[in-house]
């Protein structure tokens, strides 16, 4: 049995809770929040979790192993490394931290008291992702042309970070996951339209060595909710639209071939236009596998996709996007 | 009546043919093209216009009044120029020149000759840019926070341009005919998959001097067609969905107010959220439109919003862009 | 204070449980449910709600005032005769009851006792629901032309009644609470694809006095799932579609008006086409605002659309449909 | 070189006109219609076809082998006789006839005189139902639940039939061409809501043998246009979405397999999930194919789908949802 506390019951605090409850060799002892309110939320709906307001009553907690941290991400460092500090395994909501600095040390924390890290990417484990990492797997797509995604609705304005470090890590996440070819820059514009110093409208833009491009479009001004990604590939092209409720992932045997041009001007270019197909997917819940793997982690040391080290590899990504921002949309080196 | 040639019978020109026939005081004399081929099309669908294989015979006839041109860019200039040249006004496919210094020569041609230039920006005559403009006009939308434009699908390859300079021009054009703003520095990134100097998936944004930022997607390797516009405003949001056959415009009630922040940390936003409304557009052909504005300019020289001028400043930032393409992107000042 | 019991924890059951949890002035007692497996769910989400296997338990317990069943409909009477003999209010998922004959001894018995019966028609509480309502309470539709319904996806086979029986209800509610003029006659026609007894697809027309039709199409085996009605009207047309997360009520600004015809062959149409629009919905859970309304005619004894009259009405065009089934799709008077 | 001549160029005519103009080895002689302001049309576009206003110029011209009739349906079987006594093979726009006895006069009438008919069912030709006549000959569908058909738009109403006799067809026409079982009874209703004796909302139920049943909901009343097929297999169920641009036929490997029931109320349902696919459609043109097949039917005596049989076949179904209409909906036997 791992026992367990959860630091933060605000938007994603209660997902967690509900997931860890349903998960077997899980004690879920308490839950700490310093908003009013949150105490009867917990009690209304777990009246047998304790709750508590100093975050410290978790992470110093002797009957507590593991303390899942999901609070706004300039508390994460100090939150996690006081975690590491009394000996608790760490599950923290993405972005890992506020900079690099934090994550390395937290990692060297980490390797140091040989305790475990899982930075909270849940898209990783949804069974869109997993699809398309099967594709990859098996090279169904060929090599990589693009993967340009669109993350735009109304809201949530988050309060500490700017739009880009709230909707580009999920995509960041899942290319460290599906892509070999390590990124070399990046470069980000946006706008900040209500004076607050943070982005709400933003464009990132990852380079790669070979002739691949990444762009993410994030937005908390949209009218409308969009959530796809194109994905081009030499050998097929892949769309995941993540709002739609039953074809959310489509593979087009389509593609182009440049078969070289006779003289300048003449270009004989052959267009490829196949089938369809939308693999069925696995509906179950993404958050539930990813807190089951992190207990599975703790006791039998499997290995893991999002471990603090693909956390910070995508915070090294997100640092680089603030430098660009700052210089105006510069292109900087990774 | 204004007798016109038509030079280029390749992708657009059938369209400038078809739609000159149905004008009334127009007297399409002659079409010419190079291609084998062309002039048995020509010949099927309008048995009584003469076909030409030098463009010579247009640019140079007596009787003509205005040469329609629709060949591949790097061919506009030495045309239209002839065409000047020869006292014909002219009406020149989009983008207008291959760059800022051929489309300058043209205009001050023109402005000698006193003979008139229109751009074919097709866009702008459409019941969708007519209604959008409508809007701006009256500030339903309020001030601009964003125009995000995304233009995707698989082909149609062009041989002499990228793909910034065959769809890009699209919302360049739109832009500077809905925004009185003046866009102050742009900047683009693309990748050439096939070795040929020309990008065919790239990204493109354009700054302005006030809190707005535009950013256009095009992509000739998509595997599903895109034409999607996300306009933001202060007042409401407007969604371009030109694939959509029946709501191509839909004008949502929402926004965003910040109300400040109780300290740090605790920003207040109030999200509005309210109907939906998508109004009836005029389906005449744009096309149509645009070149019955024509025939309407050369003879009583009334106004038209995509003269010369005009596409010289859609020529200024394709050219910006190429500037940028070259530095990896560099942010360049218009 | 009221006190409720809930009978039936399988399917729509725990939505019951849920909201009546989450009500002002009510304490939800016991839980009652025959099947294995039952009360450990309840017991995980509800500590401190008592449960039981035998429905007497709740009929007859002195410490509760109100009764909601959630069982399959063949249990329907027996279960709300023995809670309105022990003076218990009854809430009664829908389809009220088996047949006519039930309904009725209900009706009597509640009347006799000064007893509340109220059936659980969910969608009348749903925003699009009372946004219709709202719309044709202000004529802004005119005369209703027709009602076309198409409810259809893959599953869930019910037990005990006939897809029928299962989906119907939800339109024959909502047409009974939005239109004034009363059915005259229906008829229905389906098939029973695996020899049960129980048709799996069906079409259901139901006639008026005047000149609208109302139509119904019901599958439990379409691969797709649809929840799309269509409803004409002189003056504008609506069109609700319950999968569209976000614009499920489009009201069309389109009609036709027959001019009359000069001699025979000849007819005059006018159509009209104009904007649509999509009205902001509440998005407040239904089933919760119903309850509410419930616990208040209990107190109160204000009115409510969805009576134990409202249910039998409902009940009667669903017996017609059995007939009209019985004798292969014959119209059946109501 | 087969001479064709043909009757009416009012909605469908120009579109036959301009699909003979581009086959091999027919010359398209005359064109005919009564309307003002059809011959400018023709000269226009044609200015080689002779035109003329009497019908008999073409019926009865010694240089025409063939004729084209697309006019009203109360007028094709005096055109249609007219032709064939006069030794012309005739294309007969659908419906075939306004009733039976007139198609089996026709019928008779071609075979004595050794002439071919063809009934313009174009929908038989598109890649669509070509893709599933495919599917179907090779049982990837297994055995037929259910064809479902929904053809819904605004206007165009028809001046001398409803809308069954309109919409209809095209269903009926499909349905015979791809089962081999035969409809054994129909029914319909609908509503005239205009006074005309022509319905403009109708419901038709197509019964057979098996337990497999057809519906067709056709409505000229309806805001949205929707073409709407789903069909139910024992194997695979396909939905045919005739709307969409890209993926018009998407095929569900989805099933319901109904395992017995332990005691009564105790169904055990398996549901099967599995992938879908969208096959690439030709996207050759229907009407085109079809008029190829009918010259070269003319020619080589080649087997064709539509002939005349098959078009009598239809009036047939179409003469029975007459008789139901008149008795209120009664099912008719065919």
């Amino acid at each position: 049995m791992i026992n367990v506390g959860v630091i933060g019951y605000g938007y994603w605090g209660p997902n967690i809770v509900r997931s860890l409850h349903g998960i077997e060799g899980v004690h879920l002892t308490s839950v700490c929040d310093k908003k009013t309110g949150a105490i009867e939320k917990v009690h209304k709906s777990y009246p047998d979790i304790n709750f508590c307001r100093d975050y410290h009553d978790i992470t110093r907690s002797s009957g507590i192993d593991a303390v899942a941290i999901a609070t706004p991400v300039f508390t994460h460092f100090e939150l996690a490394k006081d975690a590491l500090l009394n000996e608790k395994h760490i599950f923290v909501e993405k972005p890992f931290t506020s900079n690099v600095k934090q994550a390395e040390e937290l990692l060297d924390l980490a390797d140091k008291k040989k305790l475990k890290i899982m930075v909270d990417h849940t898209f990783l484990f949804t069974g869109a992702v997993r699809k398309i990492k099967e594709l990859v797997d098996k090279n169904a797509l060929g090599d990589f042309l693009y993967y340009d995604s669109t993350r735009v609705n109304l809201g949530l304005f988050q309060h500490d970070i700017n739009v880009i470090w709230d909707l580009v890590p999920h995509d960041l996440a899942i290319m460290d996951y599906i892509i070999k070819d390590k990124p070399v820059a990046i470069s980000a514009k946006g706008v900040d339209h209500f004076g607050r110093g943070l982005e709400d409208v933003a464009y990132v833009t990852v380079y790669f060595e070979k002739n691949m491009i990444a762009h993410f479009n994030v937005n908390w001004l949209s009218p409308v909710k969009i959530r796809l990604t194109l994905i081009g590939g030499t050998k097929k092209m892949l769309v995941w639209n993540d709002v739609d409720a039953d074809e959310k992932i489509k593979i087009y045997d389509k593609g182009v071939k440049v078969k070289g041009a006779e003289g300048i001007y003449k270009l004989l270019v052959d267009y490829r236009s196949g089938d369809m197909w939308a693999p069925r997917l696995d509906r179950s819940e993404a958050l539930k596998i990813e807190l089951e793997l992190f207990v599975k982690h703790i006791k039998s040391n499997c290995p893991i996709i999002n471990d603090g080290y693909s956390g910070l590899r995508i915070i090294e990504m997100l640092e680089a996007t603030d430098k660009s921002l700052k210089k105006g949309g510069k292109v900087v080196k990774l």
